[in-house]
């Protein structure tokens, strides 16, 4: 385990990217990405993901030279296709068309298809709400699905995350969350542990409770959010698989072969409804008087959403990004092939 | 328990909220919103609520002549204020004037505010839906919390429903969910009957798990969506609060005494973005293919959002609505004091 510099890493994951194929603007967006997610604490999002970007290039998954099409606008809609370049760079275009309409017409909605895997969902409602403006995003994944729906036994629907972010006078709040009750990546970490899962994750193949999570690989589902009330997960997931998948036209769960995510953008300019300033002590006031509610016992402090990953970004930022071994062995292994050179090469 | 019919009660509830002070069209809106939610099996928002609805008008606390009043407004948004009137009048009026921006222009976000109980969220973004556009609905509760801040133990959070109704071929797809693990009238009828609510449902005003439904009325609180994973529900709650009663003004939580509900509408014309029938076909293909997955032992079928009310109804508007004989005799008295005639008087 060696710890790296974030800007450090920053050039190096650009520079990779770049030798796969990309402008180098673009390259910049999707290193960004991978580093910051991984500065918030989402290591699975980070860097180690470039390998497998590197594969999907060259099994032809990802179009790192495509260019992003704007199909159909008006001034407050877009229609957007990517046409599988990076997430990355699809969904921060939609962000920047979006928020450019929500400034101009107070509110925007963005759909898009042909859209290769975004990252971090968080990161495109905060890049809104850093700019003043209120961002939902409800992300479908198509082409693999974990989540069987409510009282079935074969997953159908993907993890779905919805993320929304709202302004306030410090970081915006962030709540980035899927409708399933865990992320799969949660369930592979303890099954490459080799370690059990609480009860309430995984249904096996036959739809029993399982803590197994081996389980779920052979042919169990992830359950929806809420537990003995998963019908509301489940129903918010159906909704995000047809604002993703079905406006855009990107397709819904594994109805579609293609792997992606169909996103949906909404942007709100709080000015619409009342002064800005207004609107900022009310978040002000409000998340204040939550934080201050008393505490269970055993509680140190009360968390808004976001704050979690704020405060591992602080951290990290300081003291710098572990990665291990291993991941490093495979981007170093990737710099040789694509003839790029590694840090503390020269 | 005797069983009426639902035509006789609208016009039996309009007659009794047009004698407390109503235009008579406000009265229709509000009479038709009390019997469809019966219909729709959920009693405890249907003319059970009229006596609690006369009281509030003699207090004050709703002004059945008051006038909905279009604060600010634009292309595509507006601010409404309710001047506490029926808030199924305010909030009617704000989803007619959505659908018509949304109509004209692609999309339309509207902020409510000084709006007294709505009722089922729900109706509202269904009558959007049934006019083809997608709807989102998030209502904050102001004034009366059950929901603790996740890691506190006082009450400072409403139930925040989210309600997100979809057209489809057929009727809407409705997910219609409050972000705490359930509504609190499903703590108040075990409270009721002297029965144990399930665990995962209340905390003690310690921050105890109970299974005691009177401890939430002794300080306890009501936990959030999502079980284990309730920072999830929790984060959504927030979402809901400063969506609803930051943006319109109305207040968050308990920081303000008035009791209501503060609103944000959105609503999505899907030709937007794809055209409307190819919109429709997948939701028909996905939803054919949710229903269609394996299912888990024990359970019959796959349900859709919305489908157990929409049974509900089929069958009441058939067998009538059940009403019993204590809430008859209390909706008897309130005519003999409002000067109303009975059914079944003639």
């Amino acid at each position: 385990m060696n710890t790296y510099d974030p800007d450090t890493l920053l050039e190096f994951s650009a520079n990779l990217i770049e030798a796969m194929g990309s402008p180098r603007e673009n390259a910049l967006i999707v290193a960004r990405h991978l580093v910051e997610a991984q500065l918030a604490g989402h290591d699975s999002h980070g860097v180690i993901r470039l390998p497998q970007y590197h594969s999907h290039v060259r099994e032809g998954k990802v179009k790192p030279g495509a260019r992003v099409e704007i199909v159909r606008e008006s001034p407050t809609t877009a229609l957007l296709d990517g046409h599988y370049t990076w997430g990355q760079v699809t969904a921060m275009k939609a962000i920047e068309l979006g928020i450019a309409k929500a400034e101009e017409n107070g509110i925007a909605a963005l759909s898009l298809r042909n859209c290769y895997h975004v990252g971090r969902v968080g990161v495109y409602p905060l890049a809104a709400a850093e700019r003043g403006l209120i961002a939902q995003v409800h992300c479908n994944g198509h082409g693999v699905c974990r989540v069987a729906p409510w009282g079935g036994t074969e997953p159908r629907l993907a993890t779905n995350p919805v993320a929304i972010a709202i302004p306030t006078r410090g970081e915006p709040l962030l709540v980035d969350i899927t409708t399933s009750v865990v992320a799969e990546g949660k369930v592979r970490i303890s099954r490459n542990a080799n370690r059990e899962i609480p009860d309430g994750w995984v249904l096996d193949s036959h739809g029993r409770p399982t803590t197994n999570p081996a389980d779920l690989y052979e042919g169990g589902s992830l359950l929806p959010l809420g537990g003995r009330e998963g019908h509301k997960g489940y129903g918010l997931s159906i909704i995000v698989d047809l604002l993703g998948g079905a406006l855009s036209g990107a397709g819904c769960g594994t109805m579609t072969e293609k792997v992606g995510n169909g996103l949906f953008i909404q942007l709100t300019d709080p000015a619409c409804f009342c002064e800005r300033e207004e609107f900022l002590d009310h978040v002000e006031r409000f998340t204040e008087y939550l934080k201050s509610s008393p505490l269970k016992e055993g509680v140190e402090e009360i968390l808004l959403p976001g704050e979690p990953e704020q405060r591992a970004a602080a951290l990290r930022r300081e003291q710098g990004l572990e990665i291990d071994d291993g991941t490093w062995g495979q981007l170093l292994e990737l710099a040789k092939g694509l003839g790029v050179e590694a840090p503390g090469d020269s």
